[in-house]
């Protein structure tokens, strides 16, 4: 029972989508000939390395780096001078923007303050790593340390640290005159909450703390760089997404995004963490300093210090139910802690964290204040899994004390189509409550749970899923295969299941497609791959490129029968003139008789009529405590969720056993741990502790498909 | 008067095409950055060598590789057995093909022949390339030495010894069963030629031979291969066309096309010489036998010994001419040295040689027989060369008897539209008119020539052009510059003549577009850089990806004003509602303002209603000679050609420039050399001596525009 999947209404049965093939690049990957970004190499690359603040909070009072630029061996050496002088001469054009600019520009090297042990600081590139960590410490910084503040609380009070002393907060969505560590504050409002509660019979109101936890992906951040003679920039890296990573160093470097080619590597592991660009600018300009391609690779310790966990959190939730069970109300003041420089997905966390549930009165507001820590990201549903442990431990006293079966009560309150998120649409088709039917029906939750100290928990969550911009181009061989290149970077099998799309159309196998993920240069926009919408998106990009080739294969089949493209059928791979059915031509068949041997078909865009499909997982989890030392064994654990179509069920399967195994890490073992000074007191992954296979069960799965009437095939997403 | 152009009617000023920008890949030429095949770098990289035969023609009893398979470091030792093998299973399927097939492979590598000194006996892949030199010292191949043949006429004889004693001879395109080394006889005929004869005042009949000489490419051919546990082969190699070298590699190892990825570099020379794969198929066999990439570099001997230099001729040709002037009758005899295996240009020296003159008798009968010489491929305009040699001396000895200018004679019988070619299409409108009326009105022909020893010559040429399949792939960046991605590999500026068609169509500056050549995985199916259809074929591709931006950004302006796509004006750059010129957006702008960011434009196949326009070259050259030692010093050369019009007049400048460097070193200084044993005798740049800059003056041209009409632009080639 390791893995079940559950069709609704609506799925239908297709050749290749929902089938489970090889990938395209997994040899590549188990026989390690995959080429990751500590990979690259080149003729006369430099290496860099990076200092980084030892304080959590200080001003930079000088910097002087004449002794690192005179040890041999070393080429270059740059400091938040050398970032901002690029904006320099658009001080003026900028206009007030430039405030927005300084603050971006400080969190890639600092130039007046730090904020966070880890901020760097300047950056060296020499002939070997070795070299350049020996010259980061013949840099003198000369530091003023200033008063720190790490608790989002203390650094919402009126008298708490600045660390941005031009930032003011704002007042629903208005700017104010007001200095402050909280920039942001929002509003999400449905029905009346104060008449919810009045209705209720019970009403449960708790409080509950997270501490910042990593993505704790296995690759490193990493960057090379080469700055040509003509001002053209190219970029070799692992990120999510080779075109925000462009963008984002068009941006921090005053470019244009043509000048800059970002060549995508197979990445290890991103989870929203590897969307923001962190060493590439410093590279670049290494690089147009030295002349030479310098190549940056952080240590552990330097992404555990200095790139985007995800935001700590503090929530007050309140929810009301009627004795018959019925949720009426419910209410949040959420705070998350944006690490040093402002931003967080804390919109995620409201609009996630009531709808599973239909509740007609909500009421959430919304915290995000800087503190002396590294700077938030995304980590997988950012936001959402915050605002779901509140939730769901409410519901879950609810339903104790009311006596009700947790998925009983859940199914009760269940959204269903048209309901109404906290963030104001109401859900189109969804599956939150077939999720919770196949839960109840499942084999985990139907055996009895025995024996001392064991308990079984049980959990509902939300994500809308993401679609937006992607292009495919695909282009016929002689052979009948097929070519496709997309922009996206392929995270958990993403090539092969946006590949599928293209098969299904085509009538041919996974086999017969070559998915290949192209540069910047080499294709057109397409967004990062995150938020779970590469399948979906990028997929559905695959589809109409196959939808491309398929009109054009017509018209050549016509051209072949001396018929009109009007009067070609295609059908299961085949082409048949409808006036003669018993003339065919196969896919591989017409493409060998194709006259100069293609045809190209491309997508580029948001899809007409698409809409990402939002998804529902239930997971349960049993446990036994040792109580002597609390350590918490998982005995069973079982993920079940809704991802519409599943295009490629072992990897919609590999997504919902990485969250589970994630998710477990997070509840029971990781933490950021920072002293009083500000120093991050486990930044390894001996301290910084994330579960092994050896503290995790086999991870079951039931895929649940309520198919996404916004996407050809049913996808949301995973 | 170095250079310059002479517009005809129909020829039109545009914005970017006929202007000179920097080409696109020139900084990273000239700074040592481009990638070129020697460049190519990975981990676990072995290196191939290849043993080659020392006999022109011999029997092989047995090859033994056990000393050098167990030298230390010497990973595989391949011989024709391996390559072969992957056809045996194949063997029943293929019938009679098997024939062509086993010929094909030999190629190759010898099986149980060899039939030239150079050619490819076993490979080896060792750590080292020392190591793997080492290790053909150690194979012991043992030779039945035979009899060989190394001149056609001797060939051709009954007695000759036979190279491939399964091949006969053709008769008018029959078959017979008569074994032969000549298995090719051609006939082209125009109206009566004896008739001609007969009118003829004056009959010049003339013997011309020639000898086989080399591109002489600066970089050597180059191939490294990686062969996966998956069966994907991946192909890094400088060649002329990357699909045709994926598609000789997939007949050669009998896989589909689609498992073969060639991944181009640039490429350091070509001229012809790099079409034919030669050691793609050995790096791709030592690498499946060592699961490791291989590299495999021909040092300059293996270049000269045993890649494809340019057919040496014999040539019996008759020219007959009123006394008035005019061409009446004109014949030839052509033999064409194959090398080692069929196949010549023959065909185009004799649609070419008498092109020139409208003549309505002409008979031309070709042969190529095989010698133990290495076998031939194409060299620039491959074949006419050699026949306008023959007709062009011809013509000068009719004009001194008939005591005429040899301008106006060649002007008084040029062809014109109408004309009919010796191979029988007429001509469509064609510029050897006006070539010669710029010869004529020269700085050159009308400066006088004084001085003992020295005189002047002057030639035409005709190169019919080639067109065939190409595909461009475009997309738009936000800030309004253009990516094209095309499969033409650069050579002389390709890159940046194709994308001048694509500025000229979106009112952008070359500087604006980003060209970058695909690979096979990455692009649409385009043919091979050479026969000049690169910048007609791939440039039309791009004038259609650009076409279909248009199409795409007009429906978006449309959206942006609210009118309909119909009621938009695109010129000159700019966007604009028919109803309103005064809103306007740039490119530039609407770029900025497209939905997520890109529009995606494609072509990929030959152009509707396009056609090659043949051109027409003419050369004059001042000489003097040393008549002590025959040292002949160019004193003035110029070079006229009708490009079309010339998309990017800095590298039609540099063709033909190039093309009288290379023409000037084959009348003067260059040939192949084989003593009485079949040995190549002077393989190396010491013996085998090119023209230097110090042996040739500043090469004029002038550019002719006649305007092709079945191009866009009017672009014919160069």
């Amino acid at each position: 029972m390791a893995s079940e999947t559950k069709p609704y209404l609506g799925i239908e049965d297709y050749k290749v989508v929902g089938t489970r093939p090889i990938r395209h690049d997994g040899v590549d990957k188990v026989t390690g000939r995959a080429i990751y970004g500590a990979d690259v190499l080149m003729p006369d690359l430099l290496h860099g390395k990076v200092l980084r603040s030892p304080h959590a909070h200080a001003r930079i009072r000088s910097i002087n780096t004449s002794r690192a630029e005179a040890l041999p061996g070393v080429k270059a050496v740059i400091t938040g001078r050398d970032l901002y002088r690029q904006m320099e001469d658009k001080e003026m054009e900028l206009g007030e923007e430039i405030v927005n600019m300084k603050r971006l520009l400080s969190g890639f090297l600092a130039t007046e303050k730090v904020l966070f042990q880890g901020h760097p600081v300047a950056a060296v590139a020499a002939t070997s790593p070795h070299l350049a960590e020996e010259a980061l410490d013949l840099i003198d910084v000369d530091y003023e340390v200033l008063p720190h503040v790490l608790d989002i609380h203390e650094a919402m009070k009126e008298d708490a640290p600045l660390l941005h002393e031009d930032m003011t907060t704002t007042s629903l969505g208005e700017a104010t005159d007001k200095k402050s560590n909280n920039n942001k504050y929002g509003q999400y409002k449905l029905g009346d909450v104060e008449k919810g509660f009045a209705q209720a019979d019970i009403v449960i109101e708790r409080e509950f703390s997270t501490v910042m936890v990593h993505q704790g992906y296995i690759e490193p951040q990493n960057a090379t760089a080469l700055w040509n003679p003509d001002g053209q920039l190219t970029i070799w890296c692992s990120s999510q997404g080779s075109f925000g990573v462009r963008d984002q160093v068009a941006e921090i470097l005053d470019l244009p995004v043509s000048k800059i080619r970002v060549i995508p590597l197979e990445i290890g592991g991103g989870f929203g963490g590897k969307v923001r660009a962190y060493l590439e600018p410093l590279a670049a300009l290494l690089s147009k300093k030295t002349g030479q391609p310098v190549k940056m690779v952080m240590s552990r310790t330097e992404v555990l210090q200095a790139t985007g966990p995800t935001p700590g959190s503090y929530i007050r939730a309140k929810m009301g139910a009627t004795k018959e069970g019925k949720l009426v109300a419910a209410q949040a003041e959420i705070v998350f802690e944006a690490g040093a420089f402002p931003g967080t997905p804390i919109g995620a966390a409201a609009l996630c964290m009531f709808s599973p549930y239909d509740i007609e009165n909500v009421f959430i507001e919304t915290y995000e204040p800087v503190v002396n820590k590294t700077s938030t990201s995304a980590y997988r549903a950012p936001g959402a899994t915050n605002g779901a442990l509140a939730s769901e431990i409410i519901v879950d006293e609810i339903c104790e004390q009311l006596e009700m079966d947790p998925l009983e009560f859940r199914m009760k309150n269940s959204s269903k189509e048209g309901s109404r998120r906290a963030d104001g649409p109401t859900h189109p088709r969804i599956g939150h409550e077939e999720v919770v039917k196949a839960a109840m029906e499942s084999d985990h939750y139907r055996s009895p749970l025995e024996g001392p100290n064991r308990g079984r928990g049980v959990a509902s969550g939300f994500w809308p899923n993401g679609g937006g911009f992607s292009t495919a181009v695909a282009s016929v061989n002689t052979d009948g295969t097929v070519g496709l290149v997309t922009g996206s970077i392929d995270i958990g099998g993403t090539r092969t299941a946006c590949a599928m799309h293209l098969c299904e159309v085509l009538g041919i196998t996974a086999e017969e497609v070559k998915p290949t993920v192209g540069d910047t240069d080499a294709v057109g926009y397409t967004g990062v791959t995150g938020g779970s919408r590469t399948c979906f998106a990028t997929g559905w990009a695959a589809y109409e490129a196959a939808q491309d080739i398929k009109r054009q294969m017509i018209t050549h089949a016509a051209n072949q029968w001396e018929i009109s493209s009007d009067n070609v059928a295609f059908e299961d791979g085949t082409f048949r003139p409808k006036s003669d059915p018993s003339k065919t031509f196969t896919f591989k068949e017409l493409a060998a008789k194709l006259p100069g041997g293609t045809v190209v078909g491309r997508f580029t865009g948001k899809p007409k009529g698409g809409q990402a499909g939002g998804a529902f997982a239930h997971a349960i989890v049993d446990v036994e405590v040792d109580p002597d030392t609390g350590k918490v064994e998982i005995l069973r654990a079982t993920m079940i969720q809704d991802a519409g179509k599943a295009i490629y069920p072992d990897y919609v399967e590999g997504q919902m056993q990485g969250g589970m195994a994630q998710g477990i890490g997070w509840a029971l073992n990781e933490e950021f741990i920072y002293n009083e000074k500000g120093e991050l007191t486990n930044p390894s992954f001996l301290d910084y502790r994330m579960p092994t296979c050896l503290d995790l069960p086999m991870i079951e799965s039931i895929i649940v498909e309520v198919p996404n009437p916004g996407h050809p095939y049913g996808a949301r997403g995973a």
